[in-house]
């Protein structure tokens, strides 16, 4: 029994204890489920190790609820509890130069899985790696318990990142929804005494997003922990080790860098001396059909563009390009009496989340302060923005100095 | 100090102690804050007595945020502490009664202050009966602070409700939005670091209506309540001392009355004996221009007019026309560095919710279980409804045999 | 599914749906599980039917816990919603009534359970009435679990009290004393894991008895409440059916009583113009020996021979002896790997609890503030009070005043 | 304004902004709050930084309260944020080491406050840095405020590890104290309002203290980190430097260490791969004259003599002496309308809490679980322990294996 202050409670029987004490799921214990968001939220130092107890916790109840048998109930178990195994430091800051030079993310564990200590224990309880895998990333029928729209793990992290950084959005009603979910053939369905609940669930991803996911400290941090993580990479360092590092490996590693960047960028981060918003704009403001691909080289290609026109060091430029939102609660499907309906189709409330997320949508430019003018300019003029309205004027203000 | 479940410790200086002591104040404390609600959330036994002392507290904080003297802060708080003392047994249940027959709603206290044990008190601390009414009624420079989008009577009661109901949809930072709010010359003006705070109560709001103030069940027993109210009245009951009374003395006058109807009513009320839906859609199921006035007189004629289609007694039909609703957050200004913008032409969430607002607007015509089927024929002829879409009969269905 | 504030959602089969419709069930609703709590807790309105619905809700987790079969179960969960239809107006304010006049307290429910609707419910789900009341008045052998040290009642009513008046004290970790309960052919006895929860179980109560279940302004009120029963009956009121009114009823027949002493009673209360306490020591300014019991007979007698030494009239002296605490705990056996021994001798927290609660005792008379003089010398002189030690004279002083 | 899941928001003026932003306190982001805790609680992430923040902003109630004046309200407010920047990694379990080698605690922060940065911006905003260190270090006649028994420092971490644990036990009524606190010229006295809520807060010390503080997981897991941090130190690590580093250098120090020994540990406490107790015991099993002085020297000398005895390797045996708790509350003053006693004088809870403080110490010898026996044999020969009664064996059982 471990006491979880946003579950109480969890069990943990012999198979979960097994996993639980090897190296890769301690390695947890070290890496902050929120990268920096802690540089904003003081509270937010919370790990993936308890997210990871908790998604397991929460995948215990649906399977119970579902009526699984013995052997799904523990692939589901022990694929919710190893699901983020393959998180790098700092979890999604370091994400998309995993991407980059490891041609993988976070979820794609096989390797993780199929050797070692972790491997040697599937064996025994009797688990086949590879389907573990294919459940933590989406390819088994019973994957959209972990990782579907109305899954255990969104459930987890969105009522822990509300407990840690004092945020009250976050609070979603998962025994509800767990409850609510049946199996049909073809796959995980929603009842209908469960629709408000999943509406709370959409409703809470929508308001956290600008608040936390979204800060644009937090982002602002992870994108210099990124340029801190390239130069590094450039000066030596080994990405492949990089990603495999926890949050204090990584920040000695770091610390003690060749590159006199990434030896800057890390005192900054650690002292809170970060760059500032040269350019923060919603989608009214860039023609859409110009967002670049919001991939790391696309990035840091825009980003040296801008540098050179702005006159200073690339290092100092960071360009930030979230991925556009699409619709939510795409494909999850409402089962009635006579009747089974999409939720989008029975739900306004979905329908009208689905635009507001559009409007949340910031392109960032990020420099330190001494050259925010210039580098405003060069961006503003790579990227043809167009005359801010008084709108995103108001939004900027409104989110300056939030937060420490 | 009195402990408050939602406050914590609320100070209670003397001129609002003497105000607390007197009868109409202490009557709050035998009136339910949520009418019948309590049938649905065993719960939502909480009173007007709490909320009044509730909503008092915060408007001292906000009289201290705005460093108001010592004059608008006495009057303020009055206002705060007294705002309810108009209202009838159960609340809103009772309201219809009250604007048909006294030709006032609960914040006409006018006559509750100019007399009596409170009048004394008032001029005994220095204020004039008039402006506390004025206050209270919305005619008043100050009066956005009780009254107003953003009051503190709201931020009150939806913390309230969350709390006792076990909802939790209607948790607002009240706080945040009371040190965001300023005085203008044109009155109260919210600062651009409370924009998310407000937008959060707009979708506390938004959420509470279907899940407590428009559920279903809450809904035909306060239109129970009120049919029973009128065969009171018609027996010889007086309209002016009934909405006197308070909510124990109204069930004993219910159960003694000399109305056969009354009797059977308030019986069925206490044991949860309901009266069903004949009828329950949105307005894409009907002519909007063809919604009528959703007043007393106008549901009672209708109401009677789809008994005798069915062949069946007028009280056993009532009619549920609620006001459609409008767009919220009318009027609320936001204050940047440079400007001053409308909260709704700011805030692409306000837009949403007021779509989603009138999504959730349903027509009801409830009778007992044994009638349902005629009148449901004669009142879909009455009103010309329009076959239910698939999402209106979703919706009835989901909604069915909630809460106990 | 019902939705509870303490426990989430409750989930109630067919077979507790059809109790919980029952009228005698249904009358728990207007019942106010704390009496005049309210008085000082502005929030304590909650009823002993939400109460009776987490007592059951609670009854579910052991039964489960326990791997009871089904008809232990439905025997347990049954009595868990039934146990306390018993109760008269107000909860244990009226308990005294029903003793001296009507020979048991309000868990003696055989009347209820063998004649009437519930008769026939229980002879339909197979549950024998006799059973079920011998569960809910100690006299079987899974009667602990309702009716124990460590029951469900008392985990429900300690979080559920806290939860409404606001006092933190009462959280109680229901759930891992649950978990820890065994059943042995001897009874429940509790594993060791569970010796913490259980201590702060006792904690709670240990707190909760001075703030809320004997807080001073809660006894005035009771005994209040008493004089005004006691002399409604003397003048015509028949206690049989006094004790099965619910709060409305009972509040309607004082205030319509032809006995003047219990309709000015009535409207002290519900004005909140209160007694004052004349006499309030603890057990070191009176003879132990000399504590008369704590029945009504003796305490109205005491009040007679004090009224009469003081020169008012004998209604407005009030008498409150509460029985003096005994051990708690005692009996609740604690099993080890190799041992079962009693959770007194293992715990020294318990030990030192049960000191504290007799430290926490007071002999109480109450009389309107204009006798207070009077009144204190002739109860000082008829109980042989001692002059009061600094200590209970600050504990007066602390007292004073609190709440509203 | 900082958001914080404690106390909600945190106001942050000009002065705090610039003590928040120098190196000192930013490095207090990387040092946790609870040592080790988090291998029993995986929530205890929490971190010296946004207690730092909690404490100051308690310090701004309290000012407010006690209506201080300017200059003294800067000192307080100060002095609680910078009250712990002489903490060295993982808190307490650094605090012996510091306490041997540098001949200060980490109180001691009279050179952190004469020089650099923070030096700088005392001077600019007109406090004294000796006297923000006598406050710190209880010098001061306003220490009580932050290091006496009623202190904030104490209402911020009893509230905040709970928080982050999840036990529930550590709820204070902070506010109620606060607003309870009056200043006299002899110091911080108690108003009568304010004790059940002190009680509270004795009790909240008194559950958590076995629940976490001492939990026997963590503590083995703070004394092995102190074996390896000698075992570093004897390798040539400088203790000095070792004392101001954070965790994350802490960690990785350790695992480059050129000690073998310090490397294993480091190892060992990353993994969860802990020692296990070989003696536990209470004060009934050993002389109380015989129980050596907690201090680290004498603490080596035993674990050395042990280890030879049982033949095992040094660093192999930890012993763990905790101070033998005295009385708490001892001192403080509560004011009635006539007179001021001492807190524990008047309240029987008190002097019952520390009988039960006394029980809860614990001597334990730990070591790796192959050499449970000899250590044990060993131990119980050098400590002249009795044979352990019925109930220290209970005890034993009962915590092993609790948390993960």
């Amino acid at each position: 029994m471990i006491k979880d202050p946003v579950h109480g409670d969890i069990e943990v029987d012999e198979d979960v204890r097994m996993l639980l004490d090897t190296p890769p799921v301690q390695r947890l214990r070290m890496i902050r489920q929120l990268g920096f968001s802690f540089l904003v939220y003081p509270g937010a130092n919370h790990t993936r190790f308890e997210h990871a107890l908790g998604t397991m916790h929460l995948a215990t109840h649906l399977c119970r609820s579902l009526s699984l048998d013995r052997d799904e109930t523990r692939l589901l178990r022990s694929a919710a509890l190893l699901h983020d195994i393959g998180h790098g430091p700092f979890s999604h800051a370091i994400e998309p130069l995993m991407e980059s030079f490891c041609d993988h993310g976070h979820d794609g564990v096989d390797h993780l899985l199929e050797s070692g200590e972790i491997a040697g224990i599937l064996a025994d309880i009797g688990l086949d790696p590879t389907e573990v895998a294919a459940v933590i990333s989406g390819r088994h029928h019973l994957a959209a318990a972990i990782h579907g729209e109305l899954d255990v793990d969104r459930m987890d992290y969105l009522n822990r990142d509300a407990h840690y950084t004092g945020v009250p959005y976050g609070a979603v009603d998962a025994h509800r929804i767990i409850r609510s979910s049946v199996l049909q053939p073809t796959g995980l369905v929603l009842e209908e005494s469960g629709v408000q609940a999943a509406e709370s669930l959409l409703v809470a991803r929508t308001l956290m997003r600008p608040a936390v996911y979204y800060h644009h400290v937090s982002r602002i941090a992870e994108r210099m922990f990124l340029v801190a993580a390239i130069a590094h990479c450039e000066d030596g360092g080994n990405p492949g080790s990089l990603v495999r590092m926890d949050d204090p490996d990584c920040i000695v590693a770091f610390r003690e860098s060749k590159s006199r960047i990434a030896r800057d960028i890390i005192h900054r981060l650690l002292t809170r001396d970060l760059y500032k918003r040269a350019v923060y704009v919603g989608v009214s403001s860039i023609n859409r059909a110009r967002i670049p691909q919001p991939d790391l080289p696309e990035s840091i290609s825009i980003a040296e563009e801008i540098a050179s026109h702005a006159g200073v060091h690339s290092h100092e430029v960071s360009v930030d390009i979230p991925p556009f939102p699409g619709d939510m609660m795409i494909g999850v499907l409402v089962k009635s009496r006579h009747d089974i309906v999409s939720l989008e189709d029975m739900s306004p409330l979905i329908r009208g989340m689905n635009d507001i997320r559009r409007s949340q949508w910031r392109l960032g430019v990020y420099c330190p302060q001494e050259h925010r003018e210039a580098v405003s300019l060069a961006a503003t003029e790579v990227f043809k923005i167009r005359p801010a309205t008084k709108q995103d004027k108001l939004m900027i203000e409104t989110e300056e100095g939030e937060g420490r």
